[in-house]
């Protein structure tokens, strides 16, 4: 397991779920390497607030609770983990309140009610569309406004999690005409993309100002939205993806805070054409992540995108204020996604669909394979991490594995 | 309020949410226009079953304990109050188990987790292409698999809620060009659907074959999925609808079994051509239900649309054999809804983008005003009602008020 010492500093203090074989499923935070469950850590008084009991709230399997309370409650728990572990040891915390992150099992930081996907990296637009479309063009939305669209939740999986290639209809490339076939897909692909996690709930009809919606952003993850992409281009005439995404979406276990994140922030890049003012604020962030994704097959890994967060058009808080815009609500854990994030050099392409122009041009592996889609066995690997002036916060990783599809029954 | 006497006999034993002065919401049942609570039956032991205690899955908020449950427990809950109400009087039954309809507010029946929308219908697709593109054309999939896309769960509300119209971006079709304007959408929709909700749930991977589908399926109900048109056009590309649609969905109440249904089941069309193995079961059925919708403006009512679920070209086992091919789970209290369901005739259209060919042309109502799309203060109600040899089974009705769009703060 890689050590990502660099990631979990005490600077970040994320937030995730964890067991052990002495824990059952309950709210963690991490430092380095070592794991702290806050339940007990709020039991004996070594975390706490003035607002609420957080006993409760933490010896949950979700992160729901905690999410859904004010910032300076967050922040006052940060703050606690901090002191906590700038003074004291491992050690001489209580027993049972800490243990190596070797021996925990992680599970999904939340419980999510929907997922929204958003396509707001221009570099991914324009990349997919000449690899599908033959031109670099952008919907006709795209300049006005986020463009997004619902995904599916309850086929969200944590880390880990192997995903198994679908069976699906889709159009036979190896026969000429327009031959539809029903079989394992022959175009699994990855999409690296960072999420919102949402905090404090929006109700219906309630907007969400672009320049407050950090207030309802409990933090980031990354998100691996595996899409098959041969399923997915007769599927999503007219309606969009449906079963070429709902097979199964990866995401990391650890919370970053936008606390943690705060000292990365960046701004995005300048509008094209004006917005409309629901959308318009020059202070609106991205944040400088690095993000890598890497080919893991048999003993050798091979990176097949470095990019960044930061040249993303739209930030996450023009996807709240533009979700929001008609009325729609925001519950906590509901997740506003980034889409892949890609940019301009080739060398970074969020998806195989851009690298390899629609399926068209394999590339090599370490081990001497060739890809053009990803095979059964293979492991993806994503880690995101912001750095600047020596200090960084990182995510730890998002793998998921390939395994082979189940043949369909007669 | 509408009596719907012939909706709710002995026959149909539907079940929903309700509370009222003196219950929290709970699980209740109706017959006639009384009112069951059926954790009060179970605490006396009017209905039983073998095979758990109902009183803890009926005295709570949501439907979905029970809909979880194995259909012979639903059978036996079914049978119990089939036979109470045939032998006794609601005067015999105890204190506190039934009160009239009137006295009752109703609730959303389940705690939704996924929404998938399909667009099932054939009808509809013609007329909606014909109305948007000029020529009556499926799209690509149409024949080989039911098309369908994600939709959001958090806005989904219970008859009888207002909705708002949205704010939203669109081109502006006072003026020539493409100029994007951001103000409150001027074609808003309703769709008339009828939806099956989850009961037995499906595990990552586990495909569901298109004969044991109907075990997975809890009951239906009615579902008016708003849109605004001129928001939809705009955004839907490439991804799909997203603001178009989230400002709100409005649900029937009353949850119809299955078993309510089996009388009233029908074949769907024959297929226009051969399909893969997953979807290809003879005996798959559509079920044989009256579908109107209504304007109420002011005091009159216009019947805007009369049509039958019978044609529908995909059943909702080919649409749940469809959803999990790929391994997609399903989860108690996910909903699959038919799309706009529409038939061939011209007053069997299910929503306004065919009846006015995309808001070209105008319709009058009763009260002598004229319409493309719907107006603030509109009411629009959809009843449903499977009839057979003087028998039927009724949905009761979905209605919901279209309320102003409230103005974008500058």
């Amino acid at each position: 397991m890689a050590a990502y010492s660099d990631h979990f500093g005490i600077n970040n203090i994320p937030f995730g779920i964890a067991s052990s074989a002495q824990h059952p499923p309950q709210c963690v935070s991490r430092v380095g390497n070592t794991v702290v469950f806050l339940a007990v850590l709020a039991k004996t008084g070594l975390v706490t607030t003035d607002e609420t009991s957080l006993y409760h709230v933490f010896n949950t399997p979700t992160l729901n609770a905690f999410a859904a309370l004010p910032k300076s409650v967050q922040r006052d728990v940060r703050s606690s983990l901090q002191q906590l572990f700038s003074v004291g040891t491992r050690d001489s915390l209580p027993d049972g309140s800490t243990t190596d992150i070797d021996s925990v099992q992680m599970h999904l930081p939340v419980a999510i009610g929907d997922f929204t996907d958003f396509s707001a990296s221009k570099q991914h637009v324009l990349n997919a569309g000449e690899a599908v479309l033959g031109k670099r063009s952008l919907p006709p939305g795209f300049l006005h406004f986020p463009v997004g669209y619902a995904g599916r939740a309850s086929s969200i999986v944590v880390s880990g999690t192997p995903v198994e290639r679908p069976v699906g209809q889709f159009v036979d490339r190896n026969v000429d005409g327009q031959k539809v076939v029903c079989r394992p897909s022959e175009a699994v692909d990855y999409e690296l993309e960072v999420v919102a996690i949402i905090g404090k709930p929006v109700e219906i009809g309630q907007r969400v100002r672009v320049t407050d919606a950090d207030e309802h952003i409990f933090g980031l993850v990354m998100l691996n939205d595996w899409s098959a992409r041969d399923i997915q281009a007769l599927e999503m005439q007219p309606l969009g993806p449906l079963n070429s995404k709902n097979f199964g979406t990866s995401m990391s276990p650890w919370v970053i805070t936008l606390d943690a994140l705060a000292p990365f922030k960046t701004p995005p890049p300048p509008r094209d054409q004006p917005v409309a003012s629901y959308l318009d604020d020059p202070t609106s962030s991205n944040y400088s992540i690095d993000l890598v994704a890497e080919i893991l097959s048999g003993s050798t890994s091979t990176v097949t995108c470095k990019t960044q967060l930061q040249p993303m058009y739209w930030t996450f808080g023009h996807m709240l204020a533009h979700h929001t815009l008609g009325g729609c609500n925001l519950k906590t854990g509901d997740l506003i996604a980034s889409g892949t994030v890609s940019g301009l050099a080739e060398t970074e392409h969020g998806c195989l669909l851009e690298l390899t122009r629609g399926g068209t041009e394999s590339f090599r592996l370490e081990d001497g394979s060739s890809r053009t889609y990803l095979r059964d066995g293979d492991v993806v690997r994503f880690t995101g991490l912001a750095t600047r002036e020596g200090s960084s916060v990182g995510f730890g990783d998002c793998v998921g594995q390939v395994r082979p599809a189940r043949p369909l029954a007669e």
